[in-house]
Formats: structure tokens, sequence, C-alpha cells
């Protein structure tokens, strides 16, 4: 071991992009500049693969500007992917690292990425060749564990909280002739995108009216009961469920069930039919209920609106990737760094570290107590949570709608 | 004929909400506080259906701070209707403008709602009423003829160009986990949604490679094969098309026929089929190319998004609804207000007027020099029509990434 390690810095970006992932790769670069140990600054092309394959990029060539730029640039500039890695790709991953003497590692991901990273921290070790791993963690899933939350949910929560609001409006003022509006958010097994739909409500009658999560399995039957009572209620409903909508036999709900896509890591990815849960439930409700339905699919949009960033979460980002580099000058390896969420009354958080191997294939799920008992929408307790990761949202103003006395005998 | 005609202004929103709409109801009150000869200020609820049901609300009523509020705040904060007005419902509007000495009257909405106001015009004429009606336009579709544009466009094709720019480097990130991104539009005959994608684009390579209009029939063979082509080249293709992506026979692709939702005007709202174009065509390059795709249906999100609004439009939302009432007061009816684009270098419109009978019913769609020559893109006329009236869209910053040498032999 030298008293002081120094060489190259490589950096890379995996899985899904985010708003805010690209922020997290300038707080990584602008924290190298301070370190003379530091002697290099690569970014790597589609994550490991771009180790594997060798394709890497020199960072401190690139203009400040575009540098700068990262900051508000949605999706990863370094390119990502979704490559489960063999035990022949360490081999090279590490005779890569040789070659470029490559001492620090940062890698922003989720919970695969951290096992990416965790594996190569392994292996390095196992060979004798010194070199500090640390994880940055992203996801707009907000699914990683011992974190307070991750960088990238607070933008997409966002992004779901306003479109809610915002076709929240168009429903009510389209009532009657729009009955039902389902809209279907991104995630996986865990329910945080859908559950910040609730933070659009501020009256009780306003969307959503109804929240579903993947922690519970949906019953049909409910669905059609609680529809049918608010439509009677409210002239409306609006509805939130995820893409991965499960029912009691852990299916997805009016999924073509032949037709699913799995990515390397056997997560669904994604099902091929042309049926979703939004487009199921819309034809059901247009049958069992003969109400007129829309549906509404962002898709990718809600992990990338350049438009809907969270301030808190973009400088989030920023800081996670300065500190992991911080912490590895400082001799810090196989960490992730986390969020760490003071007790203070006014919301703020600083860094903390958490063992790669701790966070790498866990999942965090919605907790019971962000759930109501029925299992159709969300408590107070999530919105205390979520409501400072996603920045001031906009104040719709409402008419006051003073009636004029009539003239005309109905 | 009175020389001077005092008494109440009556404003109402119809037809689909937007972003701005709002901004042309505070036009509309702001300016009428200028004018004595305006009494009262009444809001109608629910479009015409506020008059027919005479619930009308008292605007000179509501707070500053909510009319001020209006200017930011998306959907009709008045409310909103589709009614088809029959013979009778004009004898019942008569009576209620009557009762309430409603002698001007400003109508908000597209060109069914223009329609409307030419007949409430033509009536109370024949009747003696003195009466000042005036449209104020209104339509993300930007289908009104005789205007050089419509309020509402801007924020909606803002939303477009500006979702295609964030999504197009997530599907250059994801290359090759993702293949195809089919993202689907509002928009009825006319194709000035999906031409905004086109707005996205300032590299060749960009986002989007493929955009259809419903002014030209598609042809799913010609689309298999510039997507296998585009694919080839590549690695990723992302592909717009409307809601009312037609076939050659002008039925609409993937749709099914025997389940498609009508308005009082019978105009085609929506298919209640699960399956829309993007769905439709998603299983048609899975099973013809073997390729991947994502499928987003943004919907409604696409007319109310508050985080996408275009400055610009927002101010000319605003000056239409303005210009409706002083001409109103100045002698003006049977008109709607139109904007007129001055022929500076500099994006520059003032507003003009139209005759409601003119506007009301037409359909102003694509012109063909704005479609490339295999209908399946968009030209640069028509990017140096629309770009103004978005506001300036982000620049998202890419790396030049400067390749490192490799040093292993592959």
């Amino acid at each position: 071991m030298t008293d002081r390690l120094t060489g190259t810095l490589l950096i890379g970006q995996s899985g899904g992009p985010t708003a805010v992932i690209n922020a997290s790769l300038m707080g990584a670069v602008q924290e190298a500049a301070k370190h003379e140990e530091i002697e290099q600054v690569y970014g790597m092309l589609h994550g490991i693969e771009g180790v594997i394959n060798e394709t890497l990029i020199d960072l401190r060539r690139e203009r400040q500007e575009t540098i700068q730029g990262l900051l508000t640039a949605p999706s990863s500039a370094l390119g990502s992917c979704r490559h489960k890695v063999t035990d022949a790709d360490y081999e090279q991953i590490l005779r890569v690292f040789k070659a470029h003497n490559v001492r620090f590692f940062a890698y922003i991901g989720g919970n695969d990425s951290m096992d990416t990273a965790a594996r190569i921290s392994k292996i390095a070790a196992h060979d004798g060749y010194e070199l500090r791993v640390m994880g940055i963690p992203k996801t707009i899933d907000n699914d990683l564990d011992l974190t307070d939350h991750t960088p990238g949910y607070g933008s997409a929560a966002r992004f779901i909280a306003q479109s809610t609001m915002d076709v929240g409006r168009d429903l009510e003022a389209m009532r009657p002739f729009d009955n039902v509006i389902i809209m279907e958010t991104l995630g996986r097994h865990a329910g945080w995108l859908p559950a910040a739909a609730a933070l659009a409500k501020t009256r009780p009658e306003e969307a959503p009216h109804l929240v579903y999560v993947p922690e519970r399995a949906f019953d049909e039957e409910e669905f059609l009961q609680d529809v049918a009572a608010l439509y009677k209620e409210l002239g409306c409903v609006f509805v939130v469920v995820p893409a991965f909508l499960k029912d009691a036999q852990g299916d997805i709900v009016g999924a073509d069930k032949s037709n699913v896509v799995k990515d390397a890591f056997g997560h669904t990815l994604m099902s091929q039919s042309s049926s979703t849960p939004a487009t199921y439930l819309r034809g059901l409700v247009a049958k069992r209920l003969g109400l007129k339905a829309r549906v509404m699919l962002p898709g990718l949009i809600g992990r990338d609106a350049s438009s809907c960033v969270s301030p808190i979460d973009r400088a989030e980002a920023y800081v996670v990737g300065q500190m992991a580099v911080r912490q590895a000058t400082q001799g810090t390896s196989g960490h992730m760094v986390t969020l760490v969420r003071e007790p203070d009354a006014v919301y703020r958080c600083t860094t903390g570290l958490a063992p790669l191997e701790a966070v790498a294939n866990a999942e965090k799920l919605l907790p019971a107590e962000f759930i109501n008992d029925r299992g159709n929408g969300i408590t107070q307790a999530y919105c205390d949570y979520a409501r400072p990761l996603l920045g001031a949202l906009p104040v719709h103003t409402r008419l006051e709608r003073y009636p004029v006395a009539t003239r005309l005998s109905v």
C-alpha cells in the first residue's frame, strides 16, 4: 500500500436515467479537480460495458461550460446500460483498471449497480490491487435501502404530483364529459412513484381520488366499487396506478402473461402486450360501469422531464457525486454515499455512508404506514416524508365562484 | 340603439382546457375593470351550460390575488363543456341574457365555440336585443383559421418538443436496451401537435426520427421499412404519432373500429379500445422487426402541463382576452380576436379581427409545405413558423467524448 494513493478516477452511470443523474456526474468531476492525487478523470461509455470494451473518455478535456451544463441536462450523458456482469467480465474490468491506473471508481446507479461495484471492490482486493470504490445513489424508484431517499426520486415524484394537480383541474372542468382518468406511473416493485400523486391534493375533493401501489394486491371488484362510489359523489374520478399493479396471484393486472420482457437481472421490465394496467382498467371501467375513461401513460417523460426538476433533488444529486469523490480521496472504499435527514423542523439532509453490499440487491418498499387500510390511498405520513423532496409545488388559484342570484323561474 | 351600451359582461370557457386559457379569462376581467359601461362581470359555469342553467358567478367579487393567480393556473377555472346547443337552448340563452342585462358576451374556445357565439349573435340581432359578441381563440390543436396561431398551442407544443428532447437523450443513453420509443400526441385532424416534436432536433441524429401527421395516410409497410433503416443506422428510433393517425381508408390505425366515442358535434374524440396508434405500432414493431419498443401516451398532461408553459403563449392568451373586451366596448361584435404576425425579423404579433362565422367549423390543417415528401417528417418551414411560439427551449449539454487511447489489445 502506498502512503497516498494516486491515479485515475473512473466514473460511470448505470440503469435507467433520471432528470438529475448528470448533476451527480458534475459533482464528481468538479470535486475531482480539487484533489491532486486524482491524475486523470475518465468516464466510461454506457456503464460497465464501457470498461469491458475499454471505451473510455477523458472528462478533463471537456470544456467547463459543458461540465456546468450537466447540472440541467436530463438522462445519462455518459450513456447507460443494463449489463449483468459475468465472471469473465470482472477479469477484463480489472485488466482495464490496471492498464489505466484506475485507483478511484465511482459508479452512479441503483441497487444492481451497487452490486456490480461491490464485486469489483472484492475482486480488486482479492487481487491485491488497491482501488477505492464508491457508489453514488440514483433511481427514480426511491427503492434503495439505507438512505433517506435517492436522488432522481424528487424530480420524478414532482412530475407525478404536478401532472396530477394540472390534469385534476382539467377533469374537474370537463366533468361530466370525462368521467375517469387513469394515470400509470413508472416503477418496479415499490410504490414510491404512484404515491407521489398524493402530494397534489390540497382539498379532499381534489385529485387523486384513488392511488394504488404494488405493495398491495389489487382487487378489481373493490376498485369498481370505489370508482362507482366516487363518481356518484364527485362526478369524476382520478386514478393513479403503477406499471406493476399486481393482483392477488402476483400477476400484472391486465398484462398478456405470455409477453413479458425481463432484463439481464431477471427483473420484469415491461410487457410488450398492447394492454397495460391503465388501458386494461379503462376497458373495465367502460364495460362494467359505463363510464368514459382516459388513460395517461407518460412513460419515460416521467423520469426525464427537464421542465419539472425538483431544485432540492438536483442539489442533492450534485452533493452525493461530490461526496463520493471526496470520501474516496480520504480513503473510504466499498460504500455508497447516503442522504441522512436531520431531525430539524426545517428539512435538511447531510450525507452518510452505507456498505455497498448492504445496499446491493435490497429493495426498499413503501412502509405499511404510508398506505391506507383499504389499499387505495396514501397517508399523511407519506406526505410529511416526501413533500420536502419535490421542492415547492405551484399553487393553482381557484375561483371562489360567488353565485349570481337566479332571475328566471326554473 | 342606445348611444352608449351599458350592461353586464358575461364570459365563458368552452372545449378542451389548455395551460393558458385562464390567462385569457384574466385579461378579459382586468380589461373590463377599465370600462364604466361594463356594470357587472359574470362568469358562466361549464360554458354555455352555465347560461342555459343560469349558473352564473360574480367575478367582481373574487379577490385580486385570485384573479392574478389565473395567469398560471392550468385548465378552465370556470369549468368547460362540449354541449351542442339546440334551438330551444338559444331561446333560453336569450332569456337569461335579458334577465341579467348581458350586453357584452365573450366566449373563449375553439371553432365549435365560435359557431355557438355566432349563432347567439344572430339570434340576438333577430330579436332586436343589442348584444356585443366576441370570440377569444383557444385550442392546443392550432386548427383555427384566420389567425396566425391560437393561444394554447405554444405551450402544448412546448411540452411535446421538450419531452422529445428529454426522452430522446434517454433513448440514446439506453441504446441498445431500448430500441424504439413511440410517443402519441393529442389532437384531432390537424397535425400541429406531432409536428412540434421536430423543434427538439438540433442535430440530424437526434430525436425525433419519424413524425407522422393525420394529414397524410399512414402506410404500415413504409413505416416498418423506415424504422428498420433508422435502427440500423442509429441503434434507436424515436417515433411521434398523433392519436388520429389514419390509414389510406381514413380509419384510425390500430383502433377497434366498433368502439369509438364521438362528441355532440360528431367529432371522434377517442377510442375506448385498449389499442391506440402507439400501442398498436409497438406491437407491430415487436412482431415484425423484433425490436423492443416503449410507448408514451402523455394524454391530457400534454394540454395542462403547468411546468411547461410557453411565456409568449401565456402573454398572448392574456392579450386576446383583453382585446376582446376592449373591442366589445368600442362597438365591435360578431368577431373573434386573431393574432397577426408582423413581418419583422424578430417575432412579434399584434391582434386583429375575424368574423365568427368565418372561423366557426373551419379547420386549419398543416399546410403541405410543412410535411416532408415521404410523409414521415416535418420541414424547416414549419420550424421557422413555430419556433417563436414555444419560447426559448432549454439547451441540453452534450459531452464531446474525447476518447482515451486504448491500452489493451482487443
